[in-house]
């Protein structure tokens, strides 16, 4: 009682974070975290996948289904998937609730599979740029295609990559799901966005971007901060930022995203922003690799504007960007589970943004493959 | 164009359902769940473990860290965590912060054990009744003295069990980690519970209790529905109720409460309350290990009224239940995983609550061990 409280240390004593964009709490354990890095890594795995697999649904040639043959694709190529999640309407009227607690909403859709390449043993992380850029056009022309099916609000492009995120399949390739409701986290998401919009800019002006009609834009406002601040920075590739954010919930969590001006699609962006925003994302996935020498699992998503395209708040305070979501903490096989307390009460870490950060700026970006014989 | 659309079935159209309790919706895909169930069971795994592990940090007499023996206890044990996530105080003054967006905020607390057993091979579903109230009692007296611990405000009971879910150790433990602030799952539970009771109540009134001071309570209203209508309901046993929720996330989710008076915590239960729960606990773990022929994971958690006892909103709001969240989905080693879209944009399942349910409702409540040699 007699004790003065400590100065706070944010590497030494619990603390939580504030998300804003999805306005929840972090809690934070630096203390657990106290002994050094240790350096240690996994003898880096040779890459044994082959280049081609005849058991595969998705390499080029196979059948992806019963009575479907993919064709002899030579680069990215999109199919709708066999087993979707989601179907085309018409769309059922929604039932009488049994009760009022009880809502059910009906919803249509559908679900894509963007295959990135036709190399059975490649992953964003040993593709090209110009490759990889493949990929983010077609990301643009499905988010594009499905926006202007009929009911379509929301388009959700991602990728989940790795046996231990339990994706059966390394062939690389991610999904579209696009849905006649803007799902539950773009959706929370975008609130919060249209609610910063609707401040009162900062005082004395930040000097950051503003979003369409001058309106603040809570992620133009951040990314510029972290700019300036740097230590939750892991790269800048033109005018693309990728750090890990304040409020990470994942070990080496990363968003990615523009600071130069506010861009609210992948449909937006212009040749320039987008070979740009491939190399980033080509830079990030090698770090990401190099991290645990192995092939780095994570799922990744890319939130954006609403469908369709149509001059309403959300689509004017959106703000595109990228979150990557890794599991790995310490090596290629120990994981962080959310589950136990994390499940129950909050998220929580030990290791804190700006550390992890740090390991990831220290990182180089020739792939640990290319370093072995 | 022309067709009508059909009539909403919730077995066969996608549609997402909401969950007044933290406000977030789950989309259920059950088209994708339309083959029979198969009855596909792993071969029943015989209990392999030992009795007593010497190199088991739990078990009775062994060291549980450097410098720490636990003594030959005989029945529940706890301990405070050597490694805790929550240190107590004093809590060092919140930094200011570097930008309006981000924000910290100081916890203090602390982190105990709670041992279930002196038996390394026991788990809740292989306790007697008595044993487990034995662990409802000790679940109480922590409760009610971490609640006592100056600056604390919540004290969140879990239990995270299974390999799967990263438990490395198979002795029959569970957690209670206190904090200084309410954490961000309880804290929405309980802002909704709130907002609930200050609504008008039902009109007609539906028979279900009501909270302090006659207010309307969500879940006593909610658990009165369900046992009424009862195709989530798994069992009841006297006032409890265990049901797999409308808005459940995983595949066999249950939620456990009582639904014949408001209770906001583990303190407030009468003796017998406390023993038809731990009745009730019994029961729905033999039921879980029994649907796979496996010590069934999952993660339990309490969510009960905030600390110290006091008369305010929350604490008269708070309704006292249990969630489990296991990962299972269709045998002792299909995991359910949630990431790619359900890390990125909305919670996702096949089967049903009501598919769920019906299959718990099956089962026996003889454990599967106890039908062995
Ligand atoms: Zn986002
Ligand atoms: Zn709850």
């Amino acid at each position: 009682m007699a004790t003065d409280p400590p100065v706070f240390d944010p590497s030494e004593h619990p603390h939580r974070r504030y998300n804003p964009l999805l306005r929840e709490y972090v809690l934070v354990s630096p203390h657990r975290m106290k002994r050094p890095w240790l350096g240690q890594v996994e003898p880096p795995a040779a890459d044994t996948l082959p280049q081609y697999d005849p058991k595969c649904y998705l390499c080029p040639g196979n059948s992806r289904s019963e009575g479907a043959v993919l064709p002899q694709y030579t680069e990215t190529y999109t199919f709708a998937n066999d087993y979707p999640a989601l179907l085309a309407g018409p769309l059922p009227p929604a039932p009488p609730a049994p009760h009022p607690l009880l809502i059910t909403e009906p919803v249509l859709g559908g679900c894509d599979v963007v295959i990135f390449h036709p190399r059975h043993d490649y992953t964003l992380a040993r593709l090209t740029v110009g490759e990889i850029e493949k990929v983010v056009v077609e990301w643009t022309r499905v988010f594009v295609q499905r926006g202007m099916q009929e009911g379509v609000k929301y388009v959700q492009v991602f990728e989940n990559k790795g046996a231990i995120m339990g994706c059966s399949n390394p062939h690389p390739h991610g999904q579209v799901w696009s849905m006649s409701s803007i799902p539950q986290i773009p959706s929370v998401e975008l609130r919060n966005l249209v609610k910063y919009s609707l401040s009162p800019p900062p005082d004395p002006p930040s000097g950051a971007p503003r979003g369409d009609k001058g309106k603040p834009c809570m992620l133009c406002e951040y990314a510029h901060f972290e700019k300036g601040a740097g230590e939750r920075v892991v790269l800048e590739e033109g005018p693309w930022v990728a750090l890990v954010p304040w409020w990470a919930v994942w070990p080496f969590e990363v968003m990615l995203l523009p600071t130069h001006r506010h861009i609210s699609s992948l449909l937006d962006l212009t040749p320039d922003e987008r070979t740009s925003l491939s190399t980033a994302i080509s830079r990030l996935t090698k770090r990401y690799d190099n991290l645990f020498s192995c092939s780095f699992a994570y799922s990744m998503g890319v939130h954006q504007r609403p469908t369709p395209m149509q001059l309403d708040d959300e689509g004017e305070a959106a703000h595109l960007h990228l979150h990557f979501d890794p599991p790995l903490l310490r090596s290629a096989t120990v994981k962080k589970f959310l589950v136990g307390f994390e499940l129950m009460a909050e998220a929580q870490r030990d290791l804190t943004p700006e550390q992890a950060a740090k390991r990831m700026r220290e990182l180089s970006e020739v792939h640990y493959l290319d370093l072995m014989d």
